[in-house]
């Protein structure tokens, strides 16, 4: 793993929370971004070298709508850059790491990202994700 | 905020979760250190700029174990560096954030550190820390 790419942030209103977060890091975020294929919209700010994302489901159908209505607001995930994400879900599936998608998919932040199951990472959802050139 | 300096993760079983992130991770916990104040052991895995912390409660009576006993394992808080820990307090206060100790305290890591309440941070618990020289 590169760095801690981001940390990922399930929020029910995105507007208060880009408010609150604008106010806790004193700095504004740097763009807002609708993920039409999670059905997400989220707003990032830069905290050095690593980002907080802020994800609001749209609607009911999405995995954070889902995830609010289990767990409640809360973080919802950590990103980790990787340089080669093929490679990187080949070597996690080899030593028991549970992939949620066996192909990487397109996230939000123009990068490719794969999640492994919070069952083998003691309940912590870990994204990988590569940037696309 | 001067960046993530950390991201603590409750686990129930140290060693399991050390193994287990040191294949993630694909690197080795840097160290070990028992907190005796807050009743905790915990260790350190480095990610370039930043760093994992996995806490494991001793015994029941520690935010830990209470924590997981609530919640299950999971991303505990986020941990944010400052230069000035006092003036950070004050300025989120004034802001509204509700610190949950009105003094700093030593953490781990020879850090001097403040929670700020999750109810007032979309249920996400904020470690503020500094560096004690």
């Amino acid at each position: 793993m590169k760095k801690i790419e981001h940390i990922g942030i399930a929020v029910s209103n995105l507007e208060e929370a880009n408010k609150l977060y604008s106010s806790l890091l004193n700095t504004k975020p740097y763009k807002q971004e609708t993920v039409d294929s999670e059905g997400v919209v989220t707003s990032f700010f830069t905290c050095k070298d690593t980002k907080i994302e802020l994800i609001q489901g749209i609607g009911e159908n999405n995995s954070i709508a889902k995830f609010i209505s289990k767990n409640g607001e809360g973080i919802h995930h950590i990103a980790f850059e990787v340089d080669d994400i093929i490679y990187e879900m080949k070597r996690l599936k080899k030593l028991g790491f549970k992939v949620i998608n066996d192909v990487p998919k397109k996230g939000a932040d123009n990068k490719l990202i794969c999640f492994i199951h919070p069952k083998s990472t003691n309940y912590v959802l870990i994204e990988l994700c590569q940037k696309i050139k």
